[in-house]
């Protein structure tokens, strides 16, 4: 590794150029000069390799091409890839990334947005679990998964889309009578619709259906129960779970192995996300393909073009089905 | 979501507390005033919600409290679980962290350095594929898993201890005779060691032992062309495998599978890092696990510190085995 010497100013520049400290400013403000003044400053940047005090940049322009985003973590995979594709767009863009982690703890949430005005963000992205969220109303915010009002944009999958979707694949591959289940927060969000998607098109197929929901913080073991107490004679009640994400249908395929119940033969299961072992190997199971490239894509424009009246509230993406060894197909 | 007005400023504050502009200063920047002075500016900062600008802060100050974290991506578990490590870290020392992504691009790790240094971030962690990295000798940098130099501190797993323990453990279980498989990058850097500290076991216990080394970017089926060569009459001529990651490990085993060597009965498998399917779910295989939350927090202390002349060139950080099914016990 190779070492720079400490950083050169403004004033070195103008001095290296032989131009006046104004001419340096104006260069690098992208204001137009005489081309020989613009050559000779050009090559003084580049031979004292001189850097923008991007804080001084910041104070003048208002601006600082970073962008703050906040997730609950990077432990699940699906954060993570979440958050790798918005660094992408940001880095598209020639945007940085501040990265927030609040372990669901919306004091932490609200902290974060303050430190993230102090940081002087030109805006956030947030995944929260907030409903109370305070920002400065100059302050672009884009919302994923969690609907705060018509002023804010959200952007979602189709998660109604896809619980309809998941009901009818069911049905298609030969299940007669289907299970959901859920652990999630008890907080209105986007992805609550997976559910009432999943009845809707139940109903409409006139297919019987069980439902187990439970609050965030439930211990595993009951849907261990909610099984065995639908479990006769080696055979369960249902031929066909749609989970609410990929993570519950893991552990529920971990279950049913060890009741020794056959999955896709016995039980078809479906999940919601469509995560794949480290990062892009196998599919956990068949599953609800979110659209996480264009969530970040479109999370990116709105944040960056925010101000425009035009913006819609609610952005649902289309999501797809995706066979992982838990369906017949 | 409620709002906030637009953001008052350091005179609104003077203006409300009945103070000069320069009491408020004091206050904010921790300089002591007489406690009716302080008071009144605490309860106008409160009253007004005034936020610190941190860019005329950091402008004067000279510090940010903001540190660039620099990693492939976030799609690999093992990376996303290092930074969700490191931002826990960082939290919890009131920093931010500014997070880059580089696609193991040399060219673009060179130009996130540079946007680093206009950021005036206060240091930088970086993961990097670029041996030949530029930095300015002013900014403060901790690696991980690349040596630099002297003067740079890198910080790893102990990776040759990792590797004698992967050896051991296949022995203690009764394997007879072991193999070594990796997939990387051709750079020098620590992980390589796992490589010497399983040959140095093996040749200590006079143990036979056979390599397959790829370089990063040649197809999985290399290892699928190495397993059938080795393949006799339903047995390989080796019972125990180290996988340089969890993921060849898991991909190996897919392979093993598909072949009908039972894995752990016919044959041992011992991964490394240690990561977990959905973060905290179960582990892919048996693997030598990293201290994630260890290595944080040395990086983190030594990027904050750094400047001290005593910081070491290397800290290798103790690893453990676990169990995760692949191996006898």
């Amino acid at each position: 590794m190779s070492e720079i010497n400490s950083a050169p100013t403004m004033k070195d520049v103008a001095r290296e150029a032989g131009v006046a400290l104004g001419t340096v400013s104006k260069v690098i403000n992208g204001i137009p000069v005489g081309e020989s003044y613009r050559v000779r400053v050009e090559e003084a940047v580049a031979k004292l390799n001189y850097r923008v005090n991007s804080y001084a940049k910041g104070l003048k322009t208002n601006k600082t091409f970073t962008v703050a985003v906040m997730v609950p973590n990077l432990i699940s995979p699906f954060f993570a890839k979440l958050v790798n594709c918005i660094n992408k767009a940001l880095t598209a863009r020639r945007h940085r990334m501040l990265l927030y982690a609040t372990d669901y703890d919306p004091t932490q949430e609200q902290e974060y947005v303050i430190l993230a005005e102090q940081q002087k963000v030109d805006g956030i992205i947030c995944l929260s679990y907030n409903p109370d969220l305070k920002v400065s109303e100059n302050l672009p915010l884009v919302s994923i998964d969690r609907y705060f009002g018509a002023h804010i944009p959200c952007v979602a999958s189709d998660n109604y889309g896809g619980g309809r979707m998941a009901a009818e694949k069911l049905v298609e591959n030969g299940c007669r009578s289907l299970a959901f289940m859920r652990i999630g927060s008890r907080l209105t969000n986007e992805p609550n619709k997976r559910k009432e998607g999943f009845i809707s098109a139940c109903e409409a197929m006139d297919v019987p259906y069980t439902l187990k929901i439970v609050d965030d913080g439930t211990p595993y073991s009951a849907f261990e129960d909610f099984l065995n107490e639908h479990f006769h004679e080696g055979k369960l009640d249902f031929d066909g779970i749609f989970c609410v994400t990929d993570t519950l249908a893991y552990q529920i395929l971990g279950s049913l192995r060890k009741m020794g119940v056959r999955v896709p033969e016995d039980v078809q299961l479906i999940g919601f996300d469509g995560v794949r072992s480290f990062g892009d190997l196998d599919l956990f199971c068949s599953t609800i393909v979110q659209p996480l490239d264009e969530i970040a894509e479109t999370c990116v424009n709105l944040v960056l073009e925010k101000g425009q009246t035009s913006a819609p509230s609610l952005i649902c993406l289309p999501v797809h089905y995706a066979c992982g060894g838990t369906t017949k197909e």
